[in-house]
């Protein structure tokens, strides 16, 4: 369950023989503590001509306590180091939609590149954020290069890229569609170049109904700019114009509520159900009786409730719900996390391993919310979250029946989520890569090294990573979140 | 553009070797030439219960020749072996659609797997071929386990793999949708499992209007099944409702069609322009001026007419339209092919760099575009093919101006082919991987290595694989295929 290689790299000796050889160099990732604040530095705000973004932007994150730059890329001084000396624009509200398309101000840094470096002395923004909804054409894609490459070697070790576009679906024209879609070649290229633990996204924001508001957006623009984010990159997210409750308190925006975390005994889900728990949530926590003990060491420790069940049998999904109706009246968030392998190749398979992985996997999950959803058990604001995986993206040799339950599982997101979109209910999933668990630990070293490396962080996920993900899903300011399959993958190369 | 390792392979010496380190085994890959059989042998077909195209897929593949047997999976007699030991079921036509959901009749063979092997006795299959449209539950899909299990062994090498199913977002039901979705983690995974060549793709058939008729469906069931597609695996294809026109002579599928083919010169582009003079076509293949010798050259040999012309000049859309209204008076098939790279990480890009590769692979295409369809020039059963690529899908490193460029070629595909459905214009893209060309034989020997191998078939692609993808996206008998983009990788790892 350790990464002894990415420790050793970040060791003082370690270090320097990376260097060296030329050797993949795993950053250490920023995570969430409680009490962080959003970034360890400023943000610079950047926005095409006409975009529509910026300002609700802007007021978001000066709300939320970052200190906000604006402009085509001058950088402010470094943070921390000289706060006093003059900004070089506005700090937030107004200004934050100037066009980008202008050379004044740019800092020439042509000769010094994009690569990855070990913390140099020119990074000083925590992220660059970029609204290029105003771009309605290829030909205004230049402002992009406008704003990103003077600042390419500007941001902080574990920053953030987040470029904010409109669905192309949504676009009103062929031209439009098409340069909104150009978007995610710069987002994921940035995301393999930037290194240093740094991020990249594309957040897509309907431009339909009240979107674009501070409130739709600023659960995932919080998510996405903390460290809770750590091993998510190359992502694109939609907001939409579900209703979203934003919390008394940003450290617990999960407070007051019943959230049910199946599988939570071990591995992925026992962090899922800590963090919610940390975050304010009231835990059930179920799991197979066989894990009685692992799950009630989880129980104990975050304050949680115990349900052991197998949710394989047919009456599991009314015993759960009457578990839920009697204890708490209802469930906020459903947590479908419970998932198993049997893997063997096609060939080799025997009917029970194909039967037991699609159950557990899928069927089981269908079952259950069908009842919950029956029972008028989750609420309006009610949180489906399902766990998928990179295999049920990209197949997988020796997964068939794995592969397919979890690609079922991406069905399930596409099309539960607009038919209960009426009831307020959103429905997403995550789709871990590879995440060092007790499983992953078994991979003979010479896979688990490539599982580990083949992505843009050059290191393995942790549980926490997963966790984290599913916990933003859940929360009731995420509300225009739905129907989205977010890898947490680190930007895995493994893809479709 | 040779792969010395492929050779050494595939030769007597080579093979013991491979057999014993374990090293990768690309196999011969089989491809097409005219008045070859579609098949090396004959199509194993089966059905879900319910299913809607197993008796227009029987009739079609039975009309183009092929040995069509159907059942559960009984292993025909090995062909070429033992042709007149009686069949397990009928040929064709009927009984297609008996489900395959009774253990009866098949052969166990749990023991021997589905690992890659060299071709072993019990291969005897061109094709499985499987209509899963009737699967409408996730409980359903063991039907997919009892039909492949049982022949995971019995495909032949350079042998195929379909699955039919329903686009999930025209299924009836959230049950029915997932279900349909986990088809695609089936195929991935045979995708990397079976092997020795052999691909698996599925196909998304529209259950609306006039779809599912063999008309329809005919052309993309003919490239998929041929060695027109031997470098086109895990891909989903989607099959609608456009027109399509069969052609008197399958082996000239683009008989008397005006192709405009850009970057035409040498490259994937020259394959282009020979693969469609070979089925038919009058190509007028088009480059830069500085490129007119080698235009010439492979104009001259295939009897093409030439055009130097650079495309990103302002008048070039018009003096190209000029030039095609005046020589043809139309061009039923447009493949937009040129295209440049100018790598650098961004920090270190210049303007020009990023300007010149998006106005060549993505802004022209768009002006080009827009002439010509203004004035009419490309009539009803017009066809658009655009070349996106790898890069535009995953993003890449270095590559933040091309990759941009070719994501925006797919929000072209996207947003311009329901825009141009009314006039029976159909718009997809190809998306290469790592094609063998004069390009990538200078990329450095292990990176080189790592693309070529980092895929299902364990080597990379010839222009000629691209060449066919988009000649089978250009005919009149591809009517229904619109708004695809089609990975020519080999199912490349690489992914977003």
């Amino acid at each position: 369950m350790t990464d002894r290689y990415a420790s050793f790299v970040q060791s003082g000796a370690g270090r320097a023989l990376v260097k060296r050889l030329g050797l993949p160099d795993p950053p250490r990732l920023r995570r969430h503590n409680p009490g962080d604040p959003l970034l360890p530095g400023p943000v610079l705000l950047g926005a095409a001509t006409g975009g529509r973004l910026a300002d609700p932007v802007a007021a978001i994150l000066t709300a939320a306590g970052v200190d906000v730059r604006t402009g085509t890329g001058t950088a402010p001084p470094a943070a921390g180091r000289d706060d006093s000396a003059a900004a070089d624009g506005p700090t937030a509200g107004h200004g934050a939609a100037a066009a980008a398309d202008g050379p004044a101000g740019r800092d020439e840094r042509a000769g010094n590149g994009g690569a990855p470096a070990g913390g140099g002395t020119s990074a000083r923004f925590g992220a660059l954020v970029y609204d290029a909804t105003g771009i309605t054409d290829s030909t205004g894609l230049r402002q992009l290069y406008d704003f990103f490459h003077p600042q390419a070697r500007a941001v902080l070790p574990s920053g953030r890229v987040i470029v904010l576009g409109t669905p192309p679906a949504e676009c009103g024209s062929p031209r439009e569609a098409t340069a909104q879609r150009a978007l995610e070649g710069l987002t994921r290229s940035i995301g393999k170049e930037f290194g240093r633990g740094v991020t990249a996204q594309l957040v897509h924001v309907t431009a339909t109904g009240d979107a674009g508001t501070p409130t739709s957006l600023e659960a995932t623009l919080r998510f996405l700019l903390s460290g809770r984010s750590a091993y998510v990159s190359g992502q694109v997210v939609r907001v939409g114009t579900g209703p979203a409750v934003v919390p008394a308190d940003w450290n617990r925006p999960l407070a007051g509520q019943v959230v049910l975390v199946t599988g939570a005994a071990r591995g992925i889900g026992a962090a899922v159900a800590r963090v919610l728990a940390r975050d304010g949530a009231q835990v059930v926590a179920l799991d197979v009786p066989a894990a009685g003990d692992a799950l009630a060491a989880v129980v104990n420790e975050i304050g949680g409730t115990a349900v052991q069940l197998d949710l394989t049998t047919a009456d599991a999904p009314t015993r759960l719900a009457d578990h839920l109706a009697e204890r708490h009246g209802r469930v906020d968030v459903v947590v479908h996390n419970a998932g198993i392998t049997r893997d063997k190749t096609l060939g080799r398979m025997d009917a029970d391993r194909w039967d037991a992985v699609l159950d557990v996997n899928l069927s089981s999950q269908e079952r259950i919310n069908d009842v919950l959803l029956e029972r008028e058990l989750i609420p309006e604001g009610g949180r489906l979250v399902a766990v998928s995986s990179i295999a049920g993206i990209a197949g997988n040799r020796g997964q068939t029946n794995y592969a397919t339950s979890k690609a079922g599982v991406i069905g399930l997101v596409d099309s539960l989520a607009p038919a209960l979109a009426g009831r307020g209910i959103s429905v997403n999933a995550v789709a871990p890569g590879f995440i060092e668990t007790r499983l992953t630990a078994r991979i003979p070293l010479v896979v688990r090294e490539a599982g580990r490396r083949m992505n843009s962080l050059a290191q393995g996920g942790l549980p926490v990573d997963v966790a984290e993900t599913i916990g933003w899903l859940g929360w009731p300011a995420s509300g225009a979140v739905s129907g989205n399959v977010v890898r947490v993958c680190g930007q895995s190369l493994l893809g479709a």
